[in-house]
């Protein structure tokens, strides 16, 4: 059997994971990679339901209707677009600026999901190119010292390591969690789309009331 | 003559086979590595046909104008865009809302094959990059036991499987399948698109004698 | 000098020529792939020229004139779009319906054209990977049997030639061909839209007689 | 010190030049290679500048004014938009239709200009692929011809120049090419659209007079 | 331990900057070389931040207020765009103008990063390929003096190099710095967006006073 040990260089996973960092870092602010490495939980949680959230939502609306807008405290609401909806609601904003209003909050979402899936995205690029660069440091090495005959297999199993890990890295690490990150990012945007026509009705239900209350 | 034999390699194709698999499925939720596996019958299954939708279709028009609406069973029809479209003349729906509600099964359907097409094209882009890994892992193994140089040509044989595994899975196997279901999923929007006139038609004639009945 | 015979060799062809094709092939149904290989004549022949077409329409355009737009028979123009452009005006069609079938007859051409465009570019990007997988197949065989040292070099260069016939397919044979169907199919839409205008003339100038003869 | 001349072969250079001309120019008709080439002298050449083209509409300006528009000779004008310009507002143009026709005019010149740039970013595309099919070449010869130990290593340097001169050509001359002649295409673009406001206003201008002339 | 200036050869170096250095020059004119390199020290300091224009404008505006439009010396503003509003609202522009102005100064300058931008993702592309080219320079050398056998070892370490230190160009320096630049620009793009409402504000609040001091 093979001794899995040979396939691992603790200096050429050094080389093509801190370059592979370094190089995807020096894109952006720090702040990005910082939230790149904070979306990975994301990943092994269930998506966006849209259930919830609407289930909140009908409890705002419930309780508008039994007592009166302002028993609604929107910081007890979970979802923060259901929130900011809610005390939109509440404010007596008008079905369009409830709309916009989770419009702007559904495409800033957007945004900042673009900037983790981009991390990622970056990171699969730069990988095996880090990995070339680990392989080729390893052949300098190699081709510098020549000495002795013995010792260019075992250099040269530690310089092809570097490829391998870049490779490694890019396909089975970065590129599926960019890829998994947008397919998320998409279907939540779906989902919370579905939660303006509800809203909107909402405001249409409360505004002439908030109007009565408020004259 | 040369032995087949000699192309077959269990743990290489063992290798790039699964990893292929793995790294595609992680992209997404399990159910798409689902449907791009349930969808492959298609490939050998004769495209949409716009003529028997057409024909259930027509059909159901037939029934409505002998007997009345309600005479139609729309359970019945095979084809789920009629039964749904049927169904919404059969609830009295003017024919820009039955428009509307074909449009979106359209583009709902599109929506559920681009996952499948972007499965395989994402394993297409992915075997490659494995057969390289699979190849790796069989030189490093080569270069740390190079003992036996009488071994040498046997192993960097079953090396280089990896690499040719990896290009006939992209290049036979699933660009082939992407590619021909994108074409499949294009043909049937084009012919289905044909329906909307047929049924705008339905609806226009259906309308004023739905009114009549409910009056 | 040079014996040519040393580069060639049937097995690496037939791999790599074959490959391309069934790979290609595979994209999409078998219309497709007999439509790429009937579109090559065009390469040689002239682009569409606006002149005839547009000759052929002064000439009905002239027939109508001096004797009635009955004595014109669109079968006998050979130009596909004037003659149903033709036979709509015959039919009394007004210049906004004769334009928008003339708008539907040039997309549907640049669909087909497509097809056939993207077949040869689908070809130029598999083949040079095919020419990869034939001298995998020469690797492997080579590695296997590294018991004549004197065999290696003629099998090495044998192996070679499938890599250079899918380097030579796609750059000087299948990316030309798309590029160049392409061109011509760009060109034709161009000149073809010229035909727009004097047919909306002609249609203008024969509808109120078509009208009077009708009436 | 290093003999340059063993980096010069003729053979690798005619395979890879003459390669690449030849699959470059198989991509459209034969006058794009023309005009590929004719355009060369324009990058040494000062890009376009708004200022002359806006003198001479200036000068033609201040004939009108002085005497009628009839005393200008548009054929005396050295820009060609000029020219056609001045000469469509001598003929009573509106100011619209002025302006529609520059706009054509500037939209025909991208085109034209388009065309160019792709020949060369093709060029670029293609080269690399042709010094490989010229190193694969003398990889053939070699291996076939190993007879002699002590040719090889020459044999070796002459293929790889094959791989060096496609490299050179690719980002050296056609890549750059490319880049530049889209970068002047553009800002020529941009200066000429500066044209339409003063033409505009010289039509609105002269068109009462025009009229008044006319009547 | 490995001595370090096994990785340092200055002709590899030369080779590969140098040639990077021109390639990515001869794109365009000589000023966009000039912009690109002195873009680099924004990567150091802090992204463009909207409070202190926002400031400025208010104290802009403050003094307006109390004292007369006159009173501002627009000269005094630091941020560029504000100077160039403010200068507008001085000269009793209408808001839209005024928006219009901002609109096509943030324009002018996405063009100018864009420049940038560009410059260095082509000398992120290009340097690989000037990598490749420095190595088969050194290969070349090699094989044709392939005497001394030990000397081999030292020579392919250096024509290795220069791959190397393609890769590193690319990959740490210009790949990152295109990026980071471009994220700058739309951070900076979408902070002067918010400029335009306080501006419209501004300018609506000091037109009627300035139509009443120009009457």
């Amino acid at each position: 059997m093979i001794d899995p040990a040979i396939f691992f260089d603790p200096l050429a996973l050094g080389i093509v994971g801190a370059g592979t960092l370094l190089a995807t870092a020096a894109r952006g602010p720090w702040r990005d990679t910082v939230r790149a490495f904070r979306a990975l939980p994301l990943l092994w949680r269930k998506p966006f339901d849209f259930a919830p959230a609407r289930a909140e939502l009908a409890g705002a609306e419930r309780i508008a209707t039994a007592k009166s807008l302002l028993a609604i405290d929107s910081q007890l609401l979970r979802d923060p677009d259901v929130a900011e909806g809610v005390q939109a609601v509440l404010d007596g904003d008008a079905p369009d600026d409830v709309e916009a209003l989770l419009d702007r909050l559904r495409e800033a979402r957007l945004d900042r999901h673009a900037v983790v899936q981009d991390w990622w995205a970056a990171a699969a690029e730069t990988a095996p190119a880090l990995g070339m660069v680990g392989t080729l440091i390893g052949l300098v090495q190699l081709f510098r010292v020549m000495d002795d005959p013995a010792a260019i297999g075992g250099a040269m199993a530690v310089a092809l390591l570097a490829t391998l890990y870049g490779a490694l890295i890019a396909n089975l690490l970065a590129a599926p969690i960019a890829a998994r990150l947008r397919r998320l990012s998409r279907a939540e945007e779906i989902e919370r789309r579905a939660l303006v026509r509800p809203f909107r009705a909402f405001a249409a239900r409360e505004l002439p009331r908030h109007r009565r209350e408020a004259a």
